[in-house]
């Protein structure tokens, strides 16, 4: 059995992760932190877990984390960063699912993130936990940083074309959807339901995180600068998000949809649909998978590829659980093969 | 193995079966039957299986049910009784998620149903589904009348009230508000987005079939005539019945948590709250759960029972699972401890 | 022309009464308050209102307050008891859509509203602004407490079965369903779109500070006490109130929707529903009617009457202009006559 | 006063005019067709127009049709067509809110639309109805084409880069995001609330018919061939089109915002914004405005700009209304000042 810590259970992401790993044949839960629960039981603040789940929130506290053999940060930016050098060197392995060591580059990080950085000498330790790019160096992680959201859709849709060299000297947009728990838990008045409700509005069109984030690893994947842009969009459902990625500018007539057949054929969490086929994030929703559609419209030179995943779940806990698995050397899949929840 | 058929997999409580049963570890999907999917995949209409269930629709045809253990009827009313008997003398077990031997009466079954009854004389036979109430009854059945959506959060509601004889001469009023998904699958115009989104209405105010159904339970349980108002609501969400219940004019100042606690104390799918908290149908969407909280407000003599389920759980697939796990004398609880999906 | 100041323009029912009092032929908005908003253009916050008004937020100012004829105040509770009483002796006319001057009883209010009332001589003089049952008052008043949201659904819903003594010693119940913007425009966690969305809840079972205010009319009206049970619920959509009243052990057999239909004839703000249709918050959704319909279903003694409203219009913005329109002897209907948004 | 007849009453764009018509100062409505509710009042069917409209819906029949000065179509497409001529020729003007007359090549209606078309000498003779871009031929009109939904915020949002020739060399997408109520009143079952409700999709990606519409309206602006993507999706609300529109490859360093305040400074109904403020459907709900932003974010080459409207007010009944102002030779934004809906 794996003993299985979170720091900051109270979020979104947190309570994903709850729901997962109580049914996670190998893992027992032992610590969740939470500053303002402390004391309380989790399933009085998370009824859902009534009667699955009977621990009470701790406040965050390394020595009482390194009963633990794996500790995921489900907590805001900056906080893990302060505790990872110390879990790290009790050999705890760890899961970050904010972003401190998302940014190979230092500077880079802290111009986006705007705090200096607590230990930039782990940044190039951090392995990037996309599985279907670093499945082995995971394999082999002490410290994982989980992807963004957004990025996890928007990479796991461009990858075969940038691998392949066909998006090479093309320009490319994300235009991307998210639901509003992408926001977190934060009481703030645009992600209230009356004002996100009925609503659908773009936002940080300037400058979103998760650009530079996007950037890096394309430009690592394609070899050289890509030339990239990226629309975030709240749009009013919970769960989900929705990436429309364009490549504008291809001069290739290869089959789109075998290539990236080809590429996935061996990904358990990787959908690439037949032609003709589109995918809806309700496909999806509260499931592992992300489900692509690849075409190329009005006989032109712009390829669309069309990207769904569970923001919480492929775009956050559960990638994290994958990558624990990957990381214990357990099965990949093990907790993880819950169908998506239709209607 | 339990070898499974399900008649009518295109519904929303045929997909949920299959949602739930692709995880149970002591099932095989034999048979999906659709009239108008045959010859086509199932992950084709409904791709949140597409990871989890390789097989193809076929049409409604007892001779292939025949392979089956146990079949699932997840069709429409009239359905069931005009495949049950032969089933049946083949030595399959059979649920049926829709009507057709809830009503024990056939004349009251044929007055809300408005056609004759195929097979009258398995009504009797049939055990109403709800293992909270008659759980050594289905460990012995071959035929289970699943309850509907409303009738088992509303029972489960009143039952310790009338179990205890407190509210023998009250009045009952199930004021209750279910989640779309309720309406079905079928294209009809009140049921649209634009319809029933961003709205909230009553309907069948005057006569819906769940009323004799509740009502004959009620009676039975509390061994006299009741006198009950049913009024159910639409309100825009996919999932989830609140069922607000009233017993007006009791006459009793006994610890009514308490008596909720001790009825359902060994009930892993019914939650009593403590006073002061109250459920919310987010509690336990996606799960087989429901959660009750009881009080008598603004010192009166008017009790108020909360009752919460998912409607295509607790309110139907779950429910048959459960049912099913009975009946084939397994664990009540298998492939059922799912939490709920938060947010 | 009218000139109007509002303060507290930042709210839902500030931003409702601007959109409604732009369109009103007869209305000069002068001052519009805000003390976070305070420098910036109304618009700017409020974008809806771009092509047509041009005005600045200021800060809440007596002084700047007394160029108006008409001060409509949409703030928070015990706000506009502390400016109240200048205004009047300057000769301004106030609509309170808060709660200041709702209750008759200077200790009731004290007890539900948890602070001393700054003013408890004017609470006589102020008229409840329910103009179906207040209309010649309401013409001669200076201080006007617009009723509550769940009231003016409860009140003009149970208003003829009081009225004709046929409630007299029934019990009644209100069960009420309401959107999301009936919370306000405060940030908080449970009214975020994540949690308030999909999701269908009680909340202030045992005490709402609506109840006595619908218990004090409804005694009065009819004259004696009346045992009366209110159950608020939050439904996920923005606009609208769902109000499912009861009157339990009703001995009469008299024509019901004729009853409501002669009571309300003259009423242009009120629609009574032949039997056999149903209200939907949709049919008046942004628009100030009130629709209602009755019946007594399953041959019972309980009566049961489905009463809808837009709570920000009816329910506030537009019950306060209907209440400024008959101070100033202009005729009632006065910017009001807009058509239901549908869908 | 004008005479109005509308054919095609009972969809979404049929209720939507009569909502804004009902309080037009210069309009009576003589005749409301619908075959499906001939004989029926128009308010029981929508009872939004309880209290402002009591007329019964009529067969269509052009004998009828022609007591009026004006007739909208708000009938499938391939209605307007059969009817058209023969009320032209009774000196009656025309406005069509389907696509009869959209397209300007027969050949290129006939491949979209899938079958002959009726009148094919008409299609020079019609106005396409779009004020901005052709208000003095408008003005001179006897049938008008109203734009379609997708073409009224598309063209909109890139006018003033094709006017200018900034955009003369670049590609074009338009990535479009639609409530459901633009999918029309039919029964379907993509558009349940259940299968559309959380979740979010794209559709007709290979083709959509306002592909060729848009294409032709940017084309003849731009005096050259255009290299345009169009990509709708659906997106879980009512109402509202937002368009996030990329102008991929441009060399220019002119002040674009100014640009468009200046290109738009007339107009009543396009609001554009300053730089940092970003459009959201909530901000022009059931009004008549386009609001716009421009940015070229990442300093890169790429122009994007954002454009909402109220699919069913700018993009159907309001924009059908303005243009039925302008060939009637009254105040252009009579009847349509309403401010937006918010929240």
């Amino acid at each position: 059995m794996i003993s299985v810590g979170i720091v900051g259970g109270t979020g979104y992401t947190g309570v994903e992760l709850l729901r997962i790993l109580v049914s996670h044949p190998m893992v027992e839960i032992k610590v969740v932190t939470s500053r303002s629960e402390a004391g309380n039981k989790v399933s009085t603040v998370y009824p859902s877990l009534l009667a699955s789940l009977d621990i009470v929130f701790t406040k965050p506290d390394v020595a009482h984390l390194k009963k633990c053999d794996c500790v995921f940060f489900a907590s805001p930016n900056g906080t893990a960063m302060q505790m990872v050098p110390e879990l790290l060197s009790e050999g705890i392995k760890v899961i970050d699912l904010a972003a401190d060591f998302r940014i190979k580059d230092p500077a880079t990080w802290e111009q986006w993130y705007k705090q200096p950085h607590a230990c930039p000498d782990l940044l190039e330790k951090a392995v990037y936990g996309l599985p279907e790019l670093h499945r082995e160096k995971i394999k082999k992680a002490i410290l994982v940083a989980n992807p963004g959201c957004y990025p996890t859709a928007v990479i796991l849709g461009f990858l075969p074309l940038l691998e392949s060299g066909i998006s090479k000297n093309t320009k490319l947009i994300a235009d991307a959807k998210s639901g509003v728990s992408g926001a977190g838990r934060g009481a703030n008045v645009p992600t209230l339901f009356s004002e996100a409700g009925e609503n659908f509005k773009a936002y940080n069109v300037n400058a979103h995180r998760h650009w530079p984030e996007i950037k890096q690893v394309l430009e690592t994947v394609s070899k050289n600068e890509v030339n990239f842009v990226f629309t975030p969009h709240l749009t009013p459902m919970v769960r989900g998000i929705f990436a429309t990625l364009y490549s504008v500018g291809v001069d290739s007539s290869i089959d789109l949809v075998d290539l990236y057949k080809k590429r996935y054929a061996a990904e358990v969490f990787v959908q690439v649909l037949d032609e003709g086929m589109l995918p809806e994030t309700k496909h999806v929703r509260a499931s592992n998978q992300c489900i692509l559609s690849i075409s190329k419209p009005y006989n032109g030179d712009t390829v669309v590829v069309l990207s769904v995943i569970d923001n919480l779940v492929k775009g956050a806990a559960g990638q994290a659980v994958q990558n624990m698995n990957l990381m214990f050397g357990i099965e990949e899949t093990t907790g993880l093969m819950q169908a998506g929840l239709f209607p």
